[in-house]
């Protein structure tokens, strides 16, 4: 019972350090591991997470099928990266975002985070420290079998000539105007101006084609098309993912979005982080267009 | 479909001009735009809105017949408010905010926004740009056929001998404190001090007249009668609507409040913007007033 | 009606005075009253409040009787505290709080506040001042018949070796984690380190006696043992309660806070305040344990 917290969880407990017996050892802090949970929170609950000497990798797809994340966080973003032995370990999203959300952001990158990864059976421990407080929370839970996660979806090779790198602050508000009017959402360019938008919705007199009313954000001098031939390609969305993609790229505090898109293929976001040596691309599966 | 945004709504998208084709063109603010949206918002969802060389008026009723707003905002209190002939729009309040919203109030008077209306088929386009984003939304909706809105109120002439001039702010507040323990408010004044109060609720050995609980904010030094013979006169309210319509005149920017009431009569709260030249008269009807 | 309010309430209302006809006379200001409600919400709804040359006595426990209350505020620690005569008052919380919430914390203590309690009928009237605004709120009601609220309970003696003294919000953001995880608490020790923690949930592979997930946040330097024979002891608790007391030790701006456990014995937690002189102690009924 309550006797169970056994006395070499508690000595030095404001030493902030991980454990020789455990087969992957990490340290780090607040802002970035909260950052990476952001990160992976839009697509799936649970993941397959990959740790080798690289680093840490995993990539999932959501129940529905329409949204994919492929997500690498390098070891040399980590403060330390100990892998004794390569390890997939099963990761409630939800388990660790209670445990290491617990570190605050403040101070350079936050409150001091070790998180031991233990084989047989699978667990993770986070150890936080508040400093300031004295104070440290252990937590620690069994992982899910990763068997019984869904398999890492393959990431297809497609044609997606149109480019833009529009700020990620703007284009997550963009998304939530579009998205209080709007289901969907297409991407398009007019040239050097990216420009999401949406034909739906606040239509009052419905089919008239050559005046349906609009709702667009243009982005200044920031689209371009990588194949040359100029000629604009456009794919519509759900707001329904993209909603929450844009808005974990920006919790997640990305330094940089690309996005990538073709006629009517799936589109995808590529973010960077120049600090923590995080990797994202989102993948994003296109609405069937009506006819014009 | 995604092409339908047409190659001239994007072209410099940063400047901020408004289209010679309208009917109607005004530049205007985020600051100024989002308070007009607040003050009409207590009242109704749809307005008839008239636009003529004097600038923008408006009367609508609540569909209970409770609360009616008056409304205009003078041309001269725009940054530019041409109209080509005059025009009746008919106006839906909560797409017309959506629209409006995307420009902050930061920097003066915020974000740069212009409306241009047009006839055949009548349609609004609000264009809102953010410079230090370098992005522009366009947002363009059909209008609602003013036939199809409730005829304007008229304002009935009253004997309304009471007044006061409480503070914006304060009013707000008093508003919400006598709401957050009762149904109904009544006004009145005590020499020259204006009193909110109400008589209902948190009495727990009822039917003791001589010492009903009351609950009342005294506003000092702010209260007159408009006929000068001294006998206070008071009316009820339901606090559903004044507590609306103070919130609206408080979020709305206010800078002056003058509140007219009689025995039982409607009363109305009268609010003016110095920089803006909005004026606003809201009219509510009493309550019945229990015997004593 | 609304005439209903005496000219004798509202003259000079701009002055914060007690009457002279009050059993009960107290001047305070928004901060400390508002602390004090909010040290006195987690248990009950209903006190019967004893008022002395001493001070402000009342003790309370909740419906369940899992929780109580034994609190005080010292006479001294208030501005002005007349008794004309001891008087016991059946106070309603939630009235006292929507009357006393009026007044703002801000400039040194805050608002002033003028409470009164009256005989026959036993009543309350509380005036709180906004002296920037011009503004003064009154509000007045029935007492509740103290006969009718529940005996004051005994506080038992009982051997509680255990001590800590952690920090008042440390202690509170440790609760709400465990909180966001867990139904119930254990409280222990491991030499001077004060441990809060849970067992339960998280557990994916259950009945693994030797490895159970755990969960718990140490304070470092805070523990000790009243009796000095060293063995820590431990009892568990609901957190529906723990979390409710916490977070109003925390609201309620404690300056101290000091935490006495047995094994599987009710727990007390005792808070001071320096500046305003309120006591307060709040003992919590242990839950069964499970056997290990």
């Amino acid at each position: 019972m309550s006797q169970a917290v056994e006395a070499d969880d508690r000595s030095d407990e404001l030493d902030v350090t991980t454990d020789e017996d455990a087969a992957v050892s990490i340290l780090t802090n607040g802002d970035p591991i909260r950052s990476l949970v952001q990160l992976l929170s839009p697509v799936a609950e649970e993941f397959r997470v990959r740790l080798d000497g690289d680093g840490l990798h995993t990539r999932a797809v959501d129940p529905a099928n329409v949204g994919l994340i492929d997500f690498t966080a390098h070891a040399q973003g980590f403060e330390q990266f100990d892998v004794t032995e390569p390890t997939t370990f099963g990761l409630s999203l939800s388990a660790f975002k209670n445990a290491v959300s617990w570190a605050r952001k403040r101070g350079g990158d936050g409150d001091p985070v070790a998180i031991d990864i233990y084989d047989d059976p699978a667990r993770m421990r986070v150890r936080v420290t508040r400093p300031d407080q004295e104070i440290t929370r252990v937590t620690e839970w069994f992982g899910v079998d990763p068997e019984k996660i869904r398999e890492e979806p393959n990431m297809p090779d497609l044609s997606l000539p149109g480019r833009a790198d529009p700020g990620v602050k703007a284009f997550n508000q963009a998304v939530k105007a579009i998205d209080s009017n709007h289901e969907e959402a297409y991407v398009t360019r007019d040239g050097s101006t990216f420009v999401l938008g949406s034909q739906d919705g606040g239509d009052t007199t419905p089919d008239d084609d050559e005046d349906d009313p609009q709702d667009a954000v243009m982005f200044t001098n920031c689209a371009w098309d990588e194949t040359g031939d100029g000629e604009p390609c456009s794919t519509l969305f759900s707001l329904d993912y993209l909603t929450d993609i844009a808005a974990s790229i920006k919790r997640g505090k990305s330094d940089r979005l690309l996005v990538k898109w073709g006629d009517e293929f799936p589109a995808k976001f590529e973010v960077e982080h120049d600090d923590w040596g995080f990797e994202a691309t989102y993948m994003l599966a296109p609405r069937i267009q009506n006819d014009e």
